[in-house]
């Protein structure tokens, strides 16, 4: 992978509940973590539908990435990846990468549904009863699925024994869970997330998403 | 790897909702489509929660797959190693091969969590009313998903050009759409998934997940 030719396409703005939230985030933090030098494609929500954006990220989201001459889309390809051609992200041996992979595909087809459902349940659904109705149920799919994982886990300190690609994209997983305090009754797994957010790739990366809002931020103000 | 020691975890019978729409399907089609020859270690819905199995599969369920003289578990990632193994489930080239990783993750990671969720109102959710609620926006999220996905499969046969990896995965989460008609309205993507399901090597695995089934059911019977 060539550096100069990374570039992550992001959003130049989204609302606070969303900012250091947006998928390129996982991106960046693998880039970081490889130490690869990359540069940035913002856009903003109306480009996302244009036919420009549409031929590299045909959902009308964000993250892509071009890198080698090509580019490609889904923040768990992206960081897969990434991680194929660091040195530091993923088990030398096929055992391990296999394991790798298999977390990676957990954390986004296990993880990742049961943790949106609920973040929709709190969020998107108006109807005050509805949610009522709806809530326990999103919250015990969380809780088993986060059982699971803490004892999966056990006494290691990542996924695979060493820091890797999966824990960018489980911790990233997890972190939105902020908003309630599930996550407060898996202290092993708060400590996993938190030695995973302690990160020096993951602060850089964070601010690096943020930075540009703030920037654009008075833009937005005056259209709303 | 070695075809003499595949072994796929599957079930050994489901309630006839869920017969021939068991994740293994996936690995099945895999593995056929790659001419490795498998054999199955079935087990029951009190086995899924025994410590044996959660340690091959921490989250309770299948598939799980032993190869190489290890196991791992996520239908993507094991349909991914499959493909990276066989000399027909990838494109030759890398730009081919990100390519298809990234509609594997899009199948998994996009798609089918609108496709689950659409499912999870129309037969998890007993509330009838609450159930009316949800019904439009869950149906509206699958086709706009289907919509971009028609758009970006454009005039092509398969997600890559040629059938790959990302097909099997793909097909198989669109093909949990035939408890509604919502398909139909996709002349194109119906073709697609027509043409994926017309092949060989799925109807072989539809065909091996079931047949224990039937073999089996009778246990299954007495005891309810
Ligand atoms: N499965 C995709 C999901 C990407 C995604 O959900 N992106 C969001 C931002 S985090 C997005 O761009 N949504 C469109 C929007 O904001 O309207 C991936 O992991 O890359
Ligand atoms: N993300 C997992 C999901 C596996 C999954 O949902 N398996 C289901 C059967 S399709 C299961 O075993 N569920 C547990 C159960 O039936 O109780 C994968 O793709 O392998």
């Amino acid at each position: 992978m060539q550096g100069n030719s990374v570039v992550v396409t992001a959003y130049d703005w989204v609302p606070s509940f969303a900012q250091g939230h947006v998928r390129d985030l996982r991106v960046r933090w693998a880039l970081n973590e490889a130490e690869t030098p990359y540069e940035t494609r913002l856009i903003d929500h109306q480009q996302k539908t244009e036919a420009e954006h549409l031929a590299r990220q045909p959902f009308a989201q964000v993250p892509v990435i071009d890198l080698d001459g090509g580019s490609m889309f889904e923040s768990g390809a992206i960081v897969w990846t990434i991680a194929e051609a660091s040195d530091n992200l993923l088990p030398k041996d096929a055992a391990g990468r296999r394991k790798a992979l298999t977390w990676c595909f957990a954390a986004l087809n296990t993880l990742e549904p049961v943790v949106a459902r609920l973040a929709e349940v709190e969020f998107f659904i108006d109807d005050a009863e509805v949610k009522e109705k709806l809530r326990p149920r999103a919250i015990k799919a969380v809780e088993t699925r986060l059982a699971q994982l803490q004892a999966a886990l056990g006494e290691a300190e990542y996924l695979t024994g060493e820091f890797s690609a999966p824990d960018i994209l489980m911790a990233t997983v997890l972190r939105d869970l902020g908003h309630c305090d599930v996550l407060s009754k898996f202290p092993a797994l708060s400590a996993y997330l938190e030695r995973c957010l302690a990160r020096p790739a993951f602060a850089k990366a964070l601010d690096e998403q943020v930075k540009p809002f703030a920037e654009n931020a008075h833009r937005y103000e005056q259209a709303a």
